[in-house]
């Protein structure tokens, strides 16, 4: 796209500019643009049908993932199994199983987010001086895009809560999904739209499985208000930079616990171990275990022992491999690393403030753990981390939408616009000033 | 920049992705980079510093504008001048030229400013089932950029409002204004800062004037948290576009003023000539008059005559050229225009709906104004329009920070995310959450 700089129209006077924005016409845009202009051509149907049918819409879905449970684990069962040919790790491969307990959980959640009451749509802000009234209103955004990783749930995820915040959406899952996700669309998402009377467009899935449907759907600016990728941390980092649809950077999970000198180190064992490996192929999981110098002996042994019992890889610096010799040597990756796998980094820091720094350097911005039982550390530590969570105690894995009174979530948030931390209908709103008056006109500059 | 689909990383396991994103070391984008790391260096400082400190800053700062007056106007002369004889259109030459009125009306901004009382600063959330207790607590952003148009009194809006979020600010200015802003930087702000002991590096102009400067600012990822484009539509589109640095999208206003078959004729001429051409060089200002076919008859000879009594230019359809043949032709691209000039586009609509659909083609998402005694009808046109602020039987020229009691705004958003309307301190502010427990862990997934 050759373009001069600054672009001819700002020389003008008048400028003239056209909006909204002409959307590419490309023609290798195409699939995706009809998917996008069909989610688009829904969105005042979702809208206008008000809170009550969408809520009884999920309710619907809820009901269809478990009657229809045989035929999505049968879909499931061969993108699992053709994810296992291909050598899929597995990490991945858990992420992308499906189980009866697990469609049971996605109803589950479903139910909950319909039963969450709407935020207020409108509240008062202010009189003007010269006497309007000023309201601020919800509005529904329009269309939104998410790109995920192969994750079947996550359809159902973002699709409910991109319709409780009243738009379309646009998804494009992972390939290896893209069974799964096309039969919980089929035979859960669209019969549960039609069913209350909302047009079942309003849930669009990209079709195709190559990684060009992903550029096209980020340059559909005019088309799709915003675009939420999901996933491995080069997909999201290439979206976030490259997009002209409006971006929610999310979830690349590079989190910390920092274990202080005034820790309760049994505490600290057990919150490492959670962090770490209650689940590993999740965003809010540990990647880095911080220890502070004067604990570090009394810490260790017990720490590493317990993580490697639990399956732990360990990646320590040279005091954590003094401890044990069987731990690999950390390099600057492993610091840097989200392993999304049984492994973990563990360096010894001489201070809380060493601790706070080495997370300003490495981390991502998602969620850092500090255990103390020091008040002032605990200060110091959320002071000194720009996180979008910071956990004094507890373990990493409570940054999540539905611990958080979201229902399901369609993401968490790692940017410092818009939205932090685990995002649902509130984040998923935009909103309109209102100002009413009786004839004011400004007499002032 | 030739790059992977996607980038090799996301093929890893595990996969590595290194934060915080490296920031260009390109030999050309020294100047910038420099300044914004300044910025960066400052910005730990202004956050330190309090809130007491930067409202003494802001209230010196207003001082020194009064006492600085001479050395300001005579450096904004000389920018004039050079506008003047390169030929620079009239609104633009209003935009770029300070008075003594303009100083003391910035100065006063700048006292309300300091006099606003910062907003909670912490919120409870919820507890979670498992017991811990959630708070949001609002965090400063940290280098915010602005680029502007040439209008010197926003670089002292745009670093205040910045100061009062305890960031640290990166300014661009337009070239015609950089003496002014120099002059305004050197004589009031970086004095006022060093005054109460913050750093003066905090707030930072971006050096020479070339166009180059702002490519090179918007690519200071990982450097830069946030980027403001103000002025011309061909610039903000153009950032918005290219910008890896995250972006808010302010300030094209293409803003209508729809007249209904149930307004009250005289309170609509009085608004449509106040939108129009109270000051013409200012996004709020109306560029199209739109009328319902049932009042055309009556409305237009009123409103026609006095527009032109005032000075405005109209561009017209068939209906208004009957009524006023002096009136010019007007093409699609009148119906586009932010003319910043007193130039309006009138056009006969034969119902609301017709109104608010020609506001969503051609609308930039700005304000959009109605006048009607009819309940049902500013209900209608409020649903019917997506914009920033509606205005009901007032004035497009009330979306203005100042009026929304935010002091000196520093933009009015017109994108759907992160904030919408007038910016002021709550919209330069980002949020963390503390999730504060005694060593739960989760139990299941």
């Amino acid at each position: 796209m050759p373009r001069e700089w600054p672009p001819p129209d700002t020389k003008r006077a008048p400028s003239v500019v056209t909006y909204p924005v002409a959307v590419s016409e490309a023609p290798e845009f195409e699939a995706v643009r009809t998917a996008a202009q069909r989610a688009a051509a829904a969105a005042p149907g979702v809208r206008a049908a008000g809170g009550a049918a969408v809520d009884a819409a999920l309710r619907t879905a809820a009901d269809l993932l478990r009657e229809k449970a045989p035929e999505l684990l049968a879909a499931n069962g061969a993108d699992v199994e053709a994810g296992e040919a291909s050598g899929m790790a597995a990490g991945l491969l858990d992420r992308l199983r499906l189980t009866p307990e697990r469609l049971a959980d996605m109803a589950t959640q479903l139910e909950v987010l319909a039963d969450t009451p709407e935020p207020p749509t409108e509240r008062y802000v202010r009189d003007l001086p010269t006497g309007e009234r000023v309201f601020e209103r919800s509005i529904p955004v329009g269309v939104i895009g998410a790109v995920f990783e192969a994750r079947p749930n996550v359809t159902v995820d973002v699709a409910s809560q991109v319709l409780k915040a009243r738009s379309a959406a646009v998804l494009r899952t992972g390939a290896a999904a893209l069974g799964s996700a096309t039969a919980l669309v089929e035979n859960v998402i669209a019969p549960a739209l039609t069913a209350h009377g909302i047009p079942a467009d309003a849930v669009q899935l990209v079709p195709g499985s190559d990684h060009e449907s992903v550029k096209h759907l980020m340059r559909l600016r005019g088309l799709v208000d915003v675009l939420i990728p999901r996933g491995g941390a080069g997909l999201i980092r290439a979206v976030v930079e490259e997009s002209t649809v409006p971006v929610i950077e999310t979830g690349v999970g590079n989190c910390h616990v920092y274990v202080d000198k005034d820790a309760d180190l049994d505490m600290a064992v057990e919150i490492a171990l959670n962090s770490k490996a209650q689940r590993v192929s999740v965003c809010n999981s540990a990647e880095t275990l911080l220890v502070h110098l004067d604990v570090a002996d009394r810490f260790l042994p017990k720490a590493l022992a317990a993580l490697t019992a639990a399956g732990v890889t360990i990646h320590g610096d040279d005091t954590v491999r003094a401890v044990d010799p069987t731990a690999l040597a950390a390099t600057e990756e492993d610091w840097a690393a989200e392993y999304l796998a049984l492994d973990l980094a563990v360096k010894v820091v001489p201070s809380l403030d060493a601790a706070t720094e080495h997370i300003r350097r490495y981390g991502s911005g998602h969620t850092e753990a500090i255990v103390t039982r020091s008040l002032a550390a605990s200060r110091r530590f959320i002071a000194g981390c720009d996180s979008a969570a910071i956990m004094v105690n507890a373990s990493t894995r409570f940054t999540d939408g539905e611990r958080f009174g979201m229902g399901a979530e369609i993401g968490i948030s790692t940017q410092k616009l818009h939205a932090r931390g685990p995002m649902g209908l509130a984040e998923l709103t935009s909103t309109k000033y209102l100002v009413v008056g009786d004839g004011q006109i400004r007499e002032t500059s």
